[in-house]
């Protein structure tokens, strides 16, 4: 069992990761193979299951109140001219997150899922709505470019407040946090991420994000690249690269996913973005791995190096790249489902199926 | 617009194939360029939201009342040895659908689908009950090994009850219609049609069911091969296919999806067999097509050719190979929230965004 503890004035977090529950996986996979239907027949599903046995401590788990969480977070080395879109979009999707009117708020609703809206570190005028999860560090991160992205206080401030975020959310009974996020300029940051973790150039992780055209992209691999070699973040210590090259939202979904695998509740994690949070996650808890769902394979073409290295093999593989957790909402049906097959297909014995064997 | 015309004692069957709404897919395009999102950012999610509007006609469709059709029946060739169960399990499985025990059942729930049992030619006592559908045929096919595995008649009454079987179901209100089935022996059963219509070997088609052992794979190879040779259907004529080495429950399905087609209502194919049904189905009317929409890649090896065949490409490949509607239940919320996206994330007008060209 490993130990995360963070001290901030909020007090002192200690999260605790538990490994994987054998017992309830092995009562899982018992029953898997008892259910009227040819043992195997549900593929992924059926491990799907019994991976959601192991994290709840279940060996028939449910996951009836599943919600997404969207941290958004402004980036400073935006300006560098990284993205397709203007910083102040950051801004409107916030505002349209709150009115229902983007993408994860159709597709939530479309799967009955709540979508938590959070204000990690928007730059602008603050946002005055009572739908709001004001999380705010910062009004957006130092372009990285220059200086580091936060202070090591900051980056720990973000992490903290993402545990704060997915408790509440725990405590008013969660029991399936998907996790998304919505930033321009933020794919720059989850590879610069994903680089200094893996140890890979820019070229290897960095891709078209909103769209960008082949001048911007080349751009974006010159700003990461350069960027490691001013702050040489140590890659083994996941504070250290969040504060230099990270993003607030960022930081914040890295709390949040631990704090949810603290709480023994199955994390969904979305595209490129939170892939490379739950790198730094796995980076202070290489346990929390195990309850980890890989929703989808993004388009965004390094994504597939970070489920390489996180071992982790995607449910979905749409071709999207839109963020917000898209992709994980796309996959709660998926796991809801999973958990169904198992607690409710009757066994052979209870259907009073008994079989001889065929001619 | 191609029509196919039955004329049983049911009288006569007019369904007519409209090709795809280019207006209405058009106005859809149009729309999804202008939503709060970078454009070709949710992938495959945009292609099917498009193709929903071109099945159906809207420009904003909505998939509300969706329906997973299960059509069960034997198979006199199971008495070769080719299913690792043996066929009374059908009988089995037809009780355990009525009693909401099996997986299509769990997974329909967890999706919110209703499920629709019937009986096209399932072997033994008929069964009694209000859930069920009957439209039983015959008490199975004949093992086709030795003698077609229907006659004529046989072939168009499976097909014109499939059609009646959808069409009360899209009286009813259904909007989307899942197809699924059960019936010891029929993965030998879709091969050999698959066989018949592709011009292929049974190595290139058959696969391991329900999970058959080496030996066995190899006699259902060679059941098949020798079948063809002895039966020599017709590859351009469907009905001839579905006599000679079909299904009752197979025929059942293309007659449906055929209805669920002139109905401009979306088709969700499930996996090998259910495939095959909608192999025979665009052999009499290729327009069909474009209106059908592939769940899943099934575990089963052939399956793979028949999607090619069809030019359709799988939401999902899940290692699913059970059959059931288990793929197609499992679609079922992506085919929602490709529509939900198209009809509710607003635009970047509705929202008020207008954004200046990026630094």
């Amino acid at each position: 069992m490993r130990k995360v503890t963070t001290s901030m004035r909020t007090g002192p977090v200690l999260l605790q990761i538990h490994p994987l529950d054998e017992r309830a996986m092995e009562q899982a996979r018992a029953r898997q193979a008892r259910l009227t239907k040819p043992p195997g027949s549900l593929g992924r599903l059926e491990e799907l299951s019994i991976q959601l046995a192991g994290i709840t401590g279940n060996p028939r788990p449910r996951c009836k109140s599943p919600a997404v969480l969207v941290l958004v977070a402004d980036h400073g080395v935006a300006r560098q001219g990284v993205s397709a879109f203007p910083q102040e979009v950051t801004m409107h999707m916030l505002k349209n997150f709150l009115q229902g009117g983007a993408a994860i708020n159709a597709l939530a609703r479309s799967v009955g899922a709540r979508v938590l809206v959070a204000d990690f570190g928007v730059a602008g005028f603050p946002v005055h709505n009572k739908e709001l999860h004001n999380w705010k560090v910062a009004a957006g991160t130092h372009d990285f470019s220059e200086r580091p992205a936060m202070s090591a206080a900051e980056a720990m401030l973000a992490f903290d407040r993402g545990v704060q975020f997915a408790n509440r959310e725990l405590q008013r009974g969660g029991d399936l946090l998907a996790f998304g996020e919505m930033g321009i300029g933020n794919t720059t940051s989850a590879a610069a991420i994903a680089c200094a973790l893996l140890g890979r150039p820019a070229a290897d992780l960095a891709g078209r994000g909103t769209g960008v055209d082949d001048e911007r992209l080349a751009r974006k691999i010159a700003v990461i690249d350069a960027a490691l070699a001013l702050h040489r973040p140590n890659p083994d210590d996941a504070y250290d690269v969040l504060a230099k090259v990270g993003g607030l939202e960022i930081g914040g979904m890295m709390g949040a996913m631990l704090a949810a695998g603290a709480a023994r509740v199955p994390i969904l994690v979305d595209g490129f973005i939170a892939t490379a949070a739950a790198l730094l996650a796995c980076r202070v808890a290489p346990e929390l791995r195990g309850r980890l769902i890989a929703a989808h394979r993004s388009a965004e073409g390094g994504h597939g190096l970070m489920l390489e290295a996180l071992g982790l093999r995607p449910l979905l593989d749409l071709g999207l790249r839109l963020g917000e957790g898209t992709g994980a909402a796309l996959a709660i049906p998926l796991v809801q489902a999973a958990a169904r097959v198992l607690d409710e297909v009757v066994t052979f014995e209870e259907a009073g199926i008994f079989l001889r064997p065929s001619a």
